[in-house]
């Protein structure tokens, strides 16, 4: 469960994954988060089809860009760049094409939940697959979306469906590396065993020992509140650590300040 | 599958959702993005614990933030602030808490898909839920995790693991709606029913016929080249419309141009 001293990089991760394919983006800031959602989710391979400002040499646009990749600098350094989407997608065997509205084209339709295993597949077996992206107002044309295999889109919220162009991007690898082996970076680290039912016992008795000598228990109650005091413990489903922790509180109470331990005023 | 006409916004995604806690953000596009990432995803409450610059007497901070919603004015309209994470979890019956690293707290982890089924059952008997974010830079303090019941966390490429608060509120939206019924907004829309076998060996023998009289097959191969040409057809799963498609392409290519029909200069 902790995950540490695992390798959770499988090779698929770190080698062939799906292409991000931005056709026309207009600001160099969401190609910037591009990268970095990229990098998130270990895709590494960016290409621009035609972005408005130029690219690199428009200069301006790739500063602003590599700004906002917070680091993925290496997928900005290494995207390429391509006159027009059917260039971009020329190499490649498989692709989909993302869009938010219903075209009227007759292709399948995929979430990214439902793509990624079949992505997946096809690039283990050799082949390469691109996803297509549009432009930030008004995404793909039909001509490009028709240069797909498949359509890709995103369960959400009707009534607000716009999704950033980055966020889509997002979408998109975090399905992918979720598919291929992505688990978080750590897991619960408890180092202490689940208590021994000797170690919750004891910490009872000791506990129902004091209150009876405190005077707790009304008379004739002992039996059930005892029963509810062990129930609201038990559900803490507590470490054998927690257990002895949970004991010394209870004992410290009990046995009140002393000397040289009491508080400072 | 089409999805259209049936409501694909569940009572649960209108109404009741995890309320989104940012702590101390310093940047009024981050706030704006974050409530962008919470509407496409039907989330609606925003609390704000001491952003930066202010709120909304901080006059700019909304501003920027208004921009950058993209139309997500409501929830910043209806962000709530407080002075603390305390306060802004003190009517919430259960807290999660955003963290990228381990911080050697005994507490349950969970990725955003392992926890929104959780959340939905507590939202569903009437408890409040609420998700911790922290700064952009520094993330929640070791306390303020400790004031929540569990720990949420994403899975990422540990080679890069630094997510944008917006996207990490993306994520955690996004795998609360599809554990709440999220659909695309638009599946296959094929308004031909699957074509028959007649329409399709009809279609078969008008294509062999005509490949006969134009001296397609060689000698003895016609067996072998038929068998191959149907695998290849079959393959496409035709609708009866794409059959009789199909059929109109060949018997076009088979006439030639025709009296009145031939192609403009």
């Amino acid at each position: 469960m902790t995950g540490s001293g695992t390798d959770r990089t499988r090779p698929s991760i770190a080698g062939q994954a799906p292409i991000v394919i931005l056709v026309e983006p207009q600001l160099a800031e969401n190609i910037g988060m591009c990268a970095r959602a990229m990098a998130n989710f270990g895709l590494t391979e960016l290409r621009l089809v035609a972005p408005r400002d130029g690219w690199p040499s428009g200069g301006g646009l790739k500063k602003g860009a590599t700004a906002a990749a917070s680091g993925a600098t290496h997928i900005l350094d290494n995207a390429r760049l391509f006159p027009d989407a059917a260039a971009a997608i020329a190499d490649l065997n498989h692709v989909l094409a993302t869009t938010a509205r219903e075209r009227g084209q007759m292709k399948r339709v995929f979430t990214p939940a439902e793509a990624m295993p079949g992505l997946s597949e096809r690039i283990a077996t050799g082949e390469r697959v691109g996803i297509l992206f549009g432009r930030e107002r008004i995404g793909l044309t039909n001509e490009e979306i028709s240069f797909a295999d498949a359509i890709l889109t995103f369960p959400v919220n009707p009534a607000f469906a716009s999704l950033n162009l980055a966020q889509a991007v997002l979408l998109c690898g975090y399905e992918w590396l979720k598919t291929n082996g992505g688990e978080p970076g750590f897991r619960e680290n408890n180092p202490s065993p689940p208590a021994s039912r000797a170690t919750v016992l004891s910490m009872f008795d000791y506990l129902e020992g004091e209150l009876d000598r405190c005077g707790f228990f009304p008379p004739g109650k002992k039996p059930i509140m005892t029963a509810n005091l062990r129930d609201i413990l038990h559900r803490l489903d507590m470490t054998e650590q927690e257990a002895r922790t949970l004991r010394g509180v209870f004992k410290s109470l009990a046995e009140g300040p002393r000397a040289g331990r009491e508080p400072k005023a």
